[in-house]
C-alpha cells in the first residue's frame, strides 16, 4: 500500500487523554480515533490489524469443531425479561424504543438470542452438542470508559455457546475451546496466564480468564512459581497449615486503647505485629450480620465468604447499622461477647492464635490474651482470606506470586441457568425432555489487540509480532525525488508485492526525519530504506524489534525478507 | 462440514408471513431466523454465504484503490445536529441516550462519522484523494420492514466514502467504484443494470443505482432494447417529438359532465380517448401553488417537477387547498382561467393539441375543443412526464421498456453538502483553504445475499452460483447405517476436503427423501449421492440448477468436481 494514498495520521505528541501505552501508541501511530467516550474508530491500518486478530480467532474457532454465525446488536427486551436480565444487568446495558415504541437492548452479549434460537430450532438430543461463534461489535455502557480500546463502549467480541444433553459433553468442548484459546493468544505473540476464575452469579461450574499479564491489567492473579497453576486472587485456595500456638492461654484482660482507630495503630499500642492481632469486620450476606475474623494481617476475600454462604449478596455492613447491631463501631470490633443474632465465622489461621487481641465492642477499649475456644466460639472456621505472596501453591507446587493481568478471554460452564430460565429444552434417547447444558465463551477481539501493544512496544513505537502486524515489510524512500531512490523503492514495492509480501511503501514527500519516527512508531517488523546509496543498489535492513540493522545489496531483499518472515 | 453437527433446521412449509422467495427460500433452508421485526440472525450456513459476498466486495474495493476501516454503530447527535441530518433524518434513525443522558445515533450511514475523522486529520490537497470503505451493520428504523434480508432494520452494508480536491478527482474515483461495483455484482452471479438516478436533496451530481432486475424490485427501471441505457423511471428524460396538430382550433365550449369523476369517465362521456384530452394537478412547491397539465394519458414525473423548480419540497395540494385556490375539486381542474397566484406549467406533448378538454373549475363541468396558446397562456412548458414503454430510449438508440429492480448499490457524486456544512477544507497547492469534495458508495450486503436468491432458484429451493455458494459441493449418504455407504462417504469427504474443496456432508441419520428434499432446498451447486451403489463403488453426481445428473465411479469423483468447479 502507498503511504500516500492512506489515512495514516501520526502524531507526535501523546494525547492527553491517554494514560497508558497501548492507548497513546494506537492513537499517535493512526490506528484508532476516537469518536465519543470510549467509542473508537479504526483506521485502515488499525482494520489490517484487528483482520488478522479475527482471522486468528476463527481459524482456531472452526479448528476446535465451532461453527461461525451472525446475530444481530439489537435484541429485543423480551428476551432479557424472559431471563432477568433487563432488570439485573443494569446501566451497563444501551437501551433503545424503536419508532412504535417497542423496547430494545444493543447487544452487550448474546445468550438470550442464541438460547432463543437453539430452543425453536433443536427438538432432539440427535442435535446435540452444539457450538456456534460470532464476531460482532459488542455494547456495554461503562461507567467510566478509559485505557483506550482495554475499556471501551463499543468493542469487538468473539462469543461462543455451546449447548449439550450431558455434562461431559460440556466437559469436552469447554476443553476444545480451551485449547482454542490457549493457540489463538500464542499466536497473537501474548504472554498469558489461563487463571481459575469466579463463576459469580451465572451458578456455573468451571470457569477460566485468559489474562494477558500486564502491569495496566486491572485484575491481579496469584501464580505458582513454580508449576502452572493461576488463579484470580479471589478463587485462590490458601493451603497454609498453620501451626497451633504452643503458648499457654492466659487470663483476657480489658485494656483501654484511646484513640488507636487502625490495625496498626492499635498493634503498635499493645506492642505486637500485626498478625499477632486479630482483626473483626460485618458484613451483610443476603441481609443476615457475620463477623469475619482474620488474623490481623489478612485480607478477608469476599468471594470466598460468599461462596461458603452460597449468597446472591455481600455487602459491607454500614458504621451505622454495626454500631447499632454491636454497640461499636468498625474500630472497636472484637469475636467476645458478640449477640447471638450476628453469625461469627473465622479464618482458619485464627484457630491456632493463642493470646491474641480484638476490639472489645466498646469504643477505647481492647482485649489482650484472648484465645479462640476459650474466650468465643466460632460458629465455623473457613479459608475466608485473600492468598497472600508467599504462600504456597494451591497446587502443592511451588509459591503464589502476584502479577496484573488484562482479561482477554473467558470460558464459561453456564450449565443450566439460561436454559432453565428460557426453556430451551431435547427429547433424550428415551423421549424424555430434559433441560439443554450450556457452555459460553467470549474474546474481546479489540481487546485483545491493545494488549499486544502493551506487551509489544518501546520507546519509539509498537513492535508488532509477525502474525498480526498490519504490514510485513516497510519501504521507505529517503527522498522521492531522486529518481534513483524512487525507482529502487518502486521495483522493490512491486518485487515483494509479486512475492506475495504485505508492503507498506513510504513514498510521501516528507523528511527522512519524519519517515523514521512514523516508521518506528508503526512499528512494522522489518524495515527496508532506501536512501543515499540508492545509486549503487545498497539499501538498508531494519528488525524494528532488535533495532539490528544491516546494509544489503538491493537483488538480495527479496531472499533476507522471506528468510526473516519464515524464522 | 459435518451435516449432524451443524446448526441447519429446515422447513417443509413456507413461513406465513414471507411474502417473497427469497425471505421463503432463506428461512425454510436454515440461512436466517428472525428475531424480531425486521432483524435477523444469520444462521451458519447463511453466514457463510454473507462472507463470500463480503470477500468479493473487499476484493473489488480494495482493487478499485479504497481502504477498509470500521467505524462504530455509536455515534454522537452533535454530528447530525452539524450536518441537520439530527432533524430531517426523521424516525428511521433509531436514537437513544447513554447513562449519562448524552444522545446518539446508531449509525445508519457513516457520512458525518467519516467526514469529522477527515476534516480532523486532513489538512492538505498532498493527501487527497482519499477513499475508505467499510463492511459494518447498519441500522434503519423502517416503517414497514418486510421482504426478510430486503428491507429490515439492521442490515450488513459495505459503504464507501471518498474526498477530493477537485470534480475530476471525483470524476476518476467514482468511475473506478462504478466498475468496482460492477466487477463485485457480475462476480455474484447477478442480472444487474446500473441505472441513473435521482441526487435528491444531497445537491449531488452525478448518481447511479445498481438494480438487480427482479419482478419483487421496488423500482422501475426504464431501459432500451438495443442500448446499455437505463434509469430509474423517475431519472428517464422523455425525447418523444409530438406532431403538432393540424386541426383548426374550434370555439372553446363548456359542457355538463354530471357525476364523471375519474378522467376515463370524463373521456368516455365526451367522447374521446384518453390521450385526447388533458389531465391537471395541483401541487405544492415549497409553497407555491402550482398547476400542472400533462396528456390524458400520461403521468406527472414529480422529480422532473422539483427538478424544474430546483425546490425542496414537492407535495400534491389537498382537495381542501385546491377548491379554497380554484373553486373546484380534483375532479374539475383545468388549466382555462386558473388565478394569477398559480402558476401554470404544462408537459411538452399539451403544446401540440388542438380541440382538447379540460375541467372547467366548477363541480360538474368540462370544456371542450380547447386549445392551448389560445384560450388558455402557460407559463412553461417543460418535460414533465414519466417515460412510457414504448417511447424511444432517451439516448436515441432503441425504445424504452421498464422492468423492476432491487436497489443493491448506490454511487453519489455528493460534491460539497456534508464538507460545507461540517467545515471539512484543506490547503491546495496555493495555500488556500478550499472546501472538499465528497463521494459515497453503498452495497447492502445482506440485502445483495437475498437478491442472488431471487434470481436463482427453482421450485424446490436455491441454486446458488458456484462463487456465492456456502460450500460447493453436497455429500449425502442416504443410509449412513450401512457400513459401506458410510465408508465411501467420510472417503470421499475427506478427499474433497484435502483438494481444498469446500463439502457440506450430510451424515444424518434421516431418511433419503428428507435428505433430498434439504439438499434441493440448500441449493448446494453440485451434489454426490452415495446410495445402493456403494459397494461397487457407484455414485451418483447432479448439478442442482440444470438437474443433470449422472453416475459415477467413485474414484472419478475429484476430477469431475473440478472440473465442474472450473468451468
Amino acid at each position: 500500500m502507498r503511504q500516500s494514498e492512506m489515512l495514516l495520521p501520526t502524531l507526535r505528541e501523546t494525547p492527553a487523554d491517554a494514560e497508558i501505552k497501548s492507548h497513546q501508541l494506537l492513537v499517535r501511530a493512526g490506528y484508532i480515533r476516537q469518536i465519543a467516550s470510549g467509542v473508537y474508530s479504526f483506521l485502515p491500518i488499525g482494520r489490517r490489524v484487528l483482520r488478522k486478530v479475527e482471522e486468528i480467532v476463527r481459524e482456531e474457532m472452526e479448528k476446535a469443531g465451532a461453527h461461525e454465525m451472525l446475530m444481530a446488536a439489537l435484541q429485543p427486551a423480551e428476551l432479557w425479561k424472559e431471563t432477568g436480565r433487563w432488570d439485573t444487568f443494569g446501566p451497563e446495558l444501551m437501551r433503545l424504543h424503536d419508532r412504535h415504541e417497542r423496547e430494545f437492548a444493543l447487544g452487550a452479549t448474546h445468550e438470550e438470542v442464541i438460547t432463543s434460537i437453539v430452543r425453536d430450532e433443536v427438538k432432539s438430543y440427535k442435535k446435540l452438542p452444539l457450538t456456534v461463534y460470532q464476531i460482532q461489535n459488542k455494547f456495554r455502557d461503562e461507567k467510566r470508559p478509559r485505557f483506550g480500546l482495554l475499556r471501551g463502549r463499543e468493542f469487538l467480541m468473539k462469543d461462543a455457546y455451546s449447548f449439550h444433553d450431558s455434562f461431559e459433553s460440556l466437559d469436552g468442548t469447554y476443553q476444545r475451546i480451551f485449547d482454542a484459546y490457549s493457540n489463538i493468544f500464542r499466536r497473537c505473540g501474548l504472554n498469558f496466564r489461563a487463571v481459575i476464575a469466579d463463576s459469580g452469579a451465572m451458578g456455573g461450574k468451571d470457569t477460566h480468564e485468559f489474562m494477558v499479564l500486564s502491569e495496566v491489567g486491572e485484575d491481579t492473579i496469584a501464580y505458582s512459581d513454580t508449576s502452572r497453576y493461576a488463579a484470580n486472587i479471589e478463587m485462590a485456595p490458601v493451603i497454609t497449615e498453620y501451626t497451633k500456638s504452643e503458648a499457654e492461654p492466659k487470663d483476657m484482660e480489658k485494656v483501654e486503647t484511646p484513640d488507636q482507630k487502625t490495625m496498626q495503630q492499635v498493634a503498635d499500642y499493645l506492642g505486637h505485629t500485626l498478625e499477632e492481632g486479630l482483626k473483626s469486620i460485618m458484613f451483610k450476606v443476603d441481609d443476615r450480620f457475620v463477623m469475619v475474623v482474620t488474623r490481623g494481617d489478612h485480607e478477608v476475600n469476599d468471594v470466598k465468604l460468599k461462596n461458603l454462604y452460597d449468597a446472591s449478596l455481600i455487602d459491607l455492613a454500614s458504621e451505622e447499622e454495626t454500631k447499632e447491631v454491636i454497640g461499636a463501631g468498625f474500630g472497636s470490633l472484637g469475636p467476645v461477647g458478640v449477640p447471638e443474632k450476628v453469625e461469627l465465622i473465622a479464618d482458619l489461621a485464627v484457630e491456632t492464635m493463642v493470646n491474641t487481641t480484638c476490639g472489645a465492642n466498646e469504643e477505647g477499649y481492647h482485649y489482650k490474651n484472648v484465645t479462640p475456644g476459650k474466650d468465643f466460639t466460632v460458629d465455623k472456621y473457613a479459608d475466608l482470606r485473600f492468598i497472600k505472596e508467599g504462600d504456597p501453591s494451591p497446587d502443592g507446587e511451588g509459591t503464589i506470586k502476584f502479577a496484573r493481568g488484562i482479561e482477554v478471554g473467558h470460558v464459561f460452564k453456564l450449565g443450566k441457568f439460561y436454559a432453565e430460565k428460557m426453556d430451551a429444552s431435547y427429547l433424550n434417547d428415551q423421549g424424555k425432555s430434559n433441560t439443554m447444558i450450556m457452555g459460553c465463551y467470549g474474546i474481546g477481539v479489540s481487546r485483545t489487540l491493545a494488549s499486544i501493544v502493551e506487551q509489544y512496544h518501546d520507546e519509539d513505537g509498537i513492535t508488532w509480532p509477525a502474525n498480526v502486524a498490519p504490514y510485513q515489510v516497510h519501504v521507505l524512500t529517503l527522498n522521492p525525488k531522486k529518481e534513483e531512490q524512487a525507482a529502487l523503492g518502486e521495483e522493490l514495492y512491486q518485487k515483494l508485492l509479486a512475492q506475495g509480501v504485505e508492503v507498506l511503501y513510504d513514498d510521501r514527500k516528507e523528511r527522512p526525519g519524519v519517515k523514521f519516527a512514523d516508521s518506528d512508531l508503526i512499528g512494522i517488523p522489518l524495515r527496508v530504506t532506501i536512501g543515499k546509496r540508492a545509486g549503487e543498489g545498497i539499501v538498508e535492513f531494519k528488525d524494528r524489534a532488535t533495532k539490528e540493522q544491516i546494509e544489503l545489496e538491493s537483488d538480495q531483499v527479496i531472499d533476507h525478507v522471506k528468510q526473516f518472515l519464515n524464522k
